[in-house]
């Protein structure tokens, strides 16, 4: 009863290559796992020259071509592997192979963020799968996870490192106290960043990604535009030595998402983890997704969250679970993805959230201005749980004063600190850090 | 075109609590995710006192019976969710039930490692699904993730930490300074180990377990028979304290699976892994499962391994979709565990195994013992990596030489010790513990 799954792949660069190989490298495996033969029908890309890796892979030239109407026209074609990226044309291709009743898997996180309700009510309409788990952190299942094997909870917080090449900056700088500038070099010189890490040091890579894992919790799409974001393009490392070595806090890049019942809370900005706390440990260029749900309570997920093999992982895993239904005949006769459209969710203000922080001032040295400055705290509804006074100064340098607060709200504290700068006793901008306990 | 799923419980202790309690609290988002409404038909226990716990949860008394037969022949039950736990009756009662055409859901262990075969093969000759996530790791959901999420991977090795009380155990006698009798009682007093906490302690839950991820990432049934088994029953505190003292490891009770190509290495034993490594932060009664593929590398799963909700929301994940599909007339219509029963996987002999070890030799005080220890080492090809050779006794008791090696083969070390263990110039039996290094 076995029938040959035809797939048709647009996008032939790493993580199109990396598919290519792991299809031919475990073809046994697949065909196991899948009850049925998987076949590379048509590759399609662009650039011709492409073409030129078709024979590492022992596929005839025939299958490659450049003309994308080739592999969404073909009625063959069973399933089509969208790996191009970005929103625009991955968005139009796609919804046509939708239309033309071919499941998708797509590794393009943009697109998704972007087009959610779009692509997925056009998958319902025309009884098509679309599979995503490459999206989101590669070859680690954190999609099917959150959308199958956790589903009987209700999903109290995510907080995700979702972000390799910035985990590895933040890595480099606390461990090898390198600056900003070095480390995002050395990321570069290493491959864990691209030539322009713009999205990734900004935070947008991760926003995407959050919105992604939110859209799949929660049954509907969360816009880009109601994710706070912050990136790590500003962060000192002199932050993080303090940060760790008086109150034992780690920094990393986290996209938290928190779901009090009445409103979600969905932000990525720099944050610092207890010392203890198993996200602290997630160093380089590894990501990790810490879930706390009503039932199942506390867990992690760790791996690799980018690269050809990792993301060649997740798409294969997509095609093998399509193949198998449609070698049933099943496929598309239950939803995958629910997303319904008309759901409403409501944000919460970055205002409103509740946090402790981690405040550094830079106070010209002189007697009362710890007084000062706790007393204008304490004027917006903030108590200092722990400060730390650097000694000494530079030359005519400021002294900074560290330290932690109590849990406020956010509103609060930043009116406070802008109080706080207008002070003459105090020098430069006042530093800022939420600060994330995952336990409490 | 919704319909009612209804559900037949075998077994209403603790989990089949749990499960009735997550039921009614996440009615919404099980309605919601499986696109259908699930009822609770029927709970059987042989136990009428228990029927007592009923009204708690909103549902008719008539809803309980103490005949198991009103479960299996009842026509209108979709799935049977087993939870009575060990191998008879459930595994009558299961085969029935698969006979009659229903689908299962059970967390049920020693039932699915001992008779693996038998339950898949009956499974798919009458067309239904057996789900299990609830059997490894509670609500991590691991099975899923093997058995879809990671499938494109060849998995080269698994190493688990795959039971709760012994990892307490381990936890307590290594941060508290407890010996093994002391912690096994605290972890009974705090709820961690049952009053009998044998299968738990002399490594055969953490065996079954074991069996269960293998014979998934296999497709076929790896026998109990073929699992080498030690307990950490004869663990002392002070090897603990020396391994991590004197080399940064951490002995966790490890499930360990590896796959060369040619055959299979399954073992569960107390093992040393460093101090940095992710597994060695997996403290208390928590759980994780190190995984590495050949196209994801390393990944790490870590929760709950046990509990009455986080068993639960495993049940009830799988409840969810079994009814989506059940609802969408096509569960049953393509496999989800396959088991090939003809498939022989070859398996290593322990003897066969190469590690690196930490070996203690209780050696009479006096010079020339190291000589003579390494010599008798060399000559059974094991080299030493380290040593270190406690400066003072007790009065009159013996010495301990510490050491690691290098590389090893397990049949020589063997070999080597039991010669090191007839010299005069040494004392009590030698304490042998294979160390486990996950990145090399």
């Amino acid at each position: 009863m076995k029938r040959t799954i035809n797939l048709g792949l647009i996008g032939f660069g790493t993580v199109g290559e990396g598919v290519v190989k792991l299809l031919k490298k475990n073809a046994s495996v697949i065909e196991r796992k899948s009850g049925t033969r998987v076949r590379i029908a048509r590759i399609c890309d662009k650039n011709p020259r492409r073409a030129g890796a078709l024979n590492k892979y022992g596929l005839s030239r025939d299958v490659f071509t450049t003309k994308i109407n080739e592999v969404i026209n073909d009625d063959n074609i069973d399933i089509v592997i969208e790996l191009i990226g970005g929103c625009e044309p991955a968005r139009k291709y796609m919804l046509e192979a939708i239309r033309k009743g071919r499941h998708i898997v797509t590794a393009n996180k943009a697109l998704l963020a972007e087009h959610w309700s779009e692509i997925f009510s056009e998958a319902d309409k025309h009884k098509v799968l679309v599979y995503i788990e490459a999206s989101v952190c590669s070859g680690i299942p954190i999609i099917q996870s959150l959308n199958e094997g956790l589903s009987a909870n209700k999903i109290k917080s995510i907080l995700g490192i979702l972000n390799g090449t910035t985990n590895y900056i933040l890595t480099k700088m606390s461990k090898e106290r390198m600056d900003f500038a070095s480390a995002l070099m050395e990321a570069k010189k290493y491959g864990f960043a691209e030539t322009d890490a713009s999205l990734d040091v900004n935070g947008m890579d991760a926003v995407n990604k959050l919105v992604i894992l939110g859209s799949v919790t929660f049954g509907a799409h969360i816009k880009l535009s109601d994710v706070y974001c912050e990136g790590i393009e500003n962060i000192m490392q002199e932050d993080i030595e303090y940060a760790y070595n008086e109150f034992g806090y780690v920094l990393k890049l986290l996209a938290i998402l928190k779901n009090n019942g009445k409103a979600i809370d969905v932000r990525v900005h720099p944050a610092l983890v207890p010392g203890g706390h198993l996200l602290s440990s997630v160093d380089n260029e590894y990501n990790a997704v810490y879930i706390e749900g009503d039932a199942v309570g506390e867990m992690m997920f760790f791996g690799k969250g980018a690269g050809e093999m990792p993301a060649a992982s997740a798409v294969v895993s997509d095609i093998i679970y399509l193949s198998k239904n449609i070698n049933n005949d099943i496929a598309g006769r239950a939803p995958y993805i629910i997303c319904n459209s008309e759901k409403k969710l409501k944000v919460m203000n970055i205002k409103d959230i509740r946090a402790k922080y981690y405040i550094r001032i830079s106070s010209v040295d002189r007697p009362g201005v710890l007084s000062r400055v706790s007393g204008v705290l304490g004027e917006h509804n903030v108590s200092i749980a722990s400060v730390y006074q650097v000694a000494q100064g530079k030359p005519r340098g400021d002294v900074p004063i560290i330290m932690v607060t109590h849990i406020a709200r956010e509103g609060d504290i930043k009116k406070a600190l802008s109080k706080i700068d207008r002070l003459s006793m105090v020098g430069k901008k006042s530093i800022l850090i939420r600060i994330e306990e995952p336990n409490e």
